[in-house]
């Protein structure tokens, strides 16, 4: 039994085996085969099992995200099937005698060069397409396909860190719990496995070793600690430790229903934090009043390039139309800094924190800004929509905004589209913003202290880096001071305030907030029902 | 007659010859000779333009920063004529037949091998010694030398960038402008051009060709212009409009020994920000009342390996004693972030400016605290010495500096080495500092407020990242009030309070600091006149 120790970022215990995930191997091999009529049929072993993952892929997607989303789906299996790319494919084989992986390879580059070539935006966009095909097959063929869709039961994923990009792939339900050598508690993995209600472990002394793969192992969440391997008695203990959390998070559903009130009286509104249309049902489940966060940024993570206003417009409305009249925040794009997305193309920068992103970013490239405004004001006539902006500095940047989303409502209402009655926010997460909460507060109708990227300006510490952990202190004087200050600004300008950051979910504080005078605390789904036990009791 | 524009950081006008400043290039070819006859004739010629160079370094030492630190240089001298190490090159020439550099090289290598084997720290430092001659004599053969020292006349510098390490070898009389292609306003180049007294462009949109090198050309720091090679009446209009700014310097002269008081009766401390010794010059030529801000780290970047406590105690001592008995305050070790230097091996951080840097540094490597708060202690007994910590965000980082010192004070009370009454004051440069300065006033003598890090840390703005100019204001009002609540702090707690960022130097805001209470103002050497000036008008 190995016992290795890492920070745990939600509490709980798993118990399954141990999936190894690695990045996937790009690089093709080159060489000559005797046996063609092998290489053919390893060739076509591997196109029946990529054509079967695209199935499952699709019907994935429809139950999900609806058919517009799936239907990619259906086209990566045409183009896998097509007649030209499939005799290519045989013709290297058979008559330059070369390898599967080399002949995929050469045939996803002639046809990706000749669908750029085309004068058509619809026929140029597949380039991208038999790219994606020819490396799910590349990498079947190779043995370095390691998604764990792959997987007949739910594991527990050990990697050396995982990107927005990455865990975007994997299916929900087959994660018992998420293990990783790198990344902090505030990391894309931290975020994932606190909306999932799973318990995770992020900085852990461990390699990412494949010969870990299929090991039983414990992750025990409330200890930080990992078991691989491990015997009977701790075994033993841990299903014992389990059914505990079990029966504690079970006790909980009782807050289902209950209104989140203080004992005085005083109305909290409790809302989720969620990264895409999937993270809707965590909300629903865990009863929480609305959505304070939807990091619509996730939707451009998915593509491989600028999602179209259609493509938005479709996923705010199901998540608004999903949650039935009840509030919904969506925040726009906040790429750059540590989310980084091909296709933006932005400039390699020394402090990316202190960067080019966010807002700043939707203010130089206003088209992708007008596209998501366009998609959002369209999706209002379907529920109850805030929208708010990140990283805002001055009264300046807000009277920006506001110009372009006049001119976006202007359009909308000369193409007769329909439009709701959407509040506009900001988050408070630079320590401007808060310093000069009072001069911001007349322009918006609600404030959200976004604690993260507040904390780490305030006290010139990157969270992501692991060496500052001693000198970083999540309850700094100042940090709580600024939002207080915030909360009053808001406040005396009929404006109302929240907080959307982790700090929110922060039980130590929450008597603290509540007598700061917050209005409304938005956190991840599986905070929800404890968060609101606790406001009860305040 | 080109013109290109770039980002003036000191008015003025230069006219003169560019020099190209190219890194040296430190690849060192190997190939046969045949005429080893003329091989030891170029090695001959290049080592005695090398001890001729080391020789002008000596007695320029000598004068500007006395003995002991030019010691360095007789060293050199001896090394490079050590019969050994030129038996050792002959060999190789005449008996390999291989060329000069390859010889030196190898040399080098030997000798730099066989000290550091020696079991005495005196003898392993001279490896440093060994390779710094061997490097100097192979870029004279190889024609890669590019030193301005080598010019006869002063010039304009045209660089990419210029990184300190490259600027502390400039011989200052030998520089007319700067002209960068990078950098930012609040570049190392920029602070040094303002030091200096030198007009100076950075961000310039120019190519650093080496065609350019020798030629003709104007900098006109008043308007951010490059002229290379240009017209007669080009010429003719610089040549007037450096007169009325010479005339205007000239008339800032009157200023020097009257009183920086505001009409109604205010004393303000006029300070000067320093890099080196070498800059004490400037403070004394521009009658600064003291030196506000002395960046200590200029003396680690120019050594090769951790500079002794005794290397740091004369240099601390030249200049307290050469401001007989003005106030001097010494900034600790401020380096990570865009400071970098070799042997402190850091890690590479993803966002450098909000990661392991300054007092974070020395809390953590505390032998390198240690040795230079003895130096400090020991050299305040030959003037008036104030020292502050930058980066502080935190009582408890002050509590355990304190405890520091006071261990570093009693050990040089048991070795009976004098100290002078020392201030202890903090850089307020992070907003969490600025935000708490109530909960820090009561432990510190003084505040000194770093305005260039406080402004991108409350604006989440890098100042060196040129793509954000158009967000970035350095008036911002938060700034201004983080500002404002530092100075009210400090005096409620009876400390004082100035400014060492280059805000203080902005003369839009001179009247607004004085109202707001600023005790002492610390600027470049080469505002110190004109500042007094506005201040006098205040």
């Amino acid at each position: 039994m190995l016992v290795k120790e890492g920070k745990s970022v939600f509490n709980g215990v798993a118990i399954g085996k141990i999936f190894v995930y690695r990045k996937a191997d790009k690089a093709v091999s080159q060489n000559q085969v005797e046996d063609t009529t092998a290489e053919m049929a390893r060739f076509e072993a591997a196109k029946e099992k990529a054509m079967s993952q695209l199935k499952g892929l699709y019907e994935k997607a429809l139950k999900d995200v609806g058919e517009e989303e799936a239907m990619i789906f259906d086209v990566h299996q045409m183009l896998l099937d097509d007649l030209d790319y499939n005799e290519s494919i045989q013709n290297i084989i058979e008559n330059d005698k070369m390898n599967a992986e080399y002949a995929v390879f050469m045939t996803c580059e002639q046809f990706a060069a000749m669908f750029l070539s085309m004068d058509d935006d619809y026929m140029r966009g597949r380039a991208a397409d038999v790219k994606d095909i020819s490396e799910r097959v590349i990498s079947i063929l190779n043995g370095s396909q390691v998604s764990p869709e792959a997987m007949p039961e739910p594991v527990i994923i050990l990697a050396e860190d995982l990107a927005p990009s990455e865990t975007v792939q994997f299916e929900k339900d087959k994660l018992l719990a998420l293990v990783t050598q790198k990344g902090s508690a505030n990391s894309h993995t931290a975020i994932l496995a606190r909306t999932m209600n799973i318990p995770s472990l992020v900085s852990t002394d461990v390699e990412v070793d494949p010969d870990y793969d299929g090991k039983m192992a414990v992750v025990d969440g409330f200890a930080g600690l990992l078991y691989i391997d491990p015997d009977e008695e701790t075994l033993t203990k841990m299903y014992e430790k389990k059914g505990r959390a079990d029966q504690q998070r079970a006790l909980l559903q009782e807050m289902k229903g209950k209104e989140t009130v203080t004992k005085s009286g005083k109305h909290i509104h409790l809302y989720s934090n969620i990264g895409g249309i999937q993270d809707v049902d965590a909300v629903l489940e865990n009863d929480a009043e609305g959505i304070g966060l939807f990091r619509s940024e996730f939707l451009y993570l998915e593509c491989d390039d600028y999602p179209s206003e259609e493509v938005q417009f479709e996923a705010y409305k199901t998540v608004l139309s999903r949650m039935g009249g009840k509030k919904v925040i969506i925040r726009t794009l906040d790429i750059g800094a540590d989310k980084q997305i091909g296709y933006f193309d932005l400039p390699k920068e020394e402090n990316p924190a202190l960067g080019y992103r966010a807002i700043r970013i939707c203010l130089t490239r206003e088209e992708v800004f007008r596209t998501q405004l366009r998609a959002l004001y369209r999706a209002s006539a379907y529920g109850t929509l805030s929208i708010m902006f990140p990283m805002i500095i001055s009264v300046k940047e807000i009277l920006r905004i506001k110009e372009i989303v006049e001119e976006v409502k202007l359009e909308l209402a000369r193409e007769d589209k329909p439009v709701g009655n959407v509040e506009l926010g900001i988050m408070i997460e630079t320590p401007a913003a808060a310093v000069i909460s009072d001069l911001l507060a007349p322009y918006v109708d609600f404030f959200s202290i976004g604690t993260n990227d507040l904390s780490q300006y305030t006290l010139a510490i990157d969270r992501q880096n692991q060496s500052l952990d001693n000198f970083f202190d999540p309850h700094h004087e100042a940090i709580l001071r600024l939002i207080q200050v915030t909360i009053e600004n808001a406040h005396k300008y009929g404006a109302w305030c929240g907080i959307c950051g982790e700090l929110g979910a922060d039980m130590e504080l929450t008597q603290r907030f509540i007598q700061m005078g917050i209005d409304e605390l938005s956190v991840s789904p599986g905070y929800t029902l404890a968060l609101r036990k606790r406001i009860r009791e305040c």
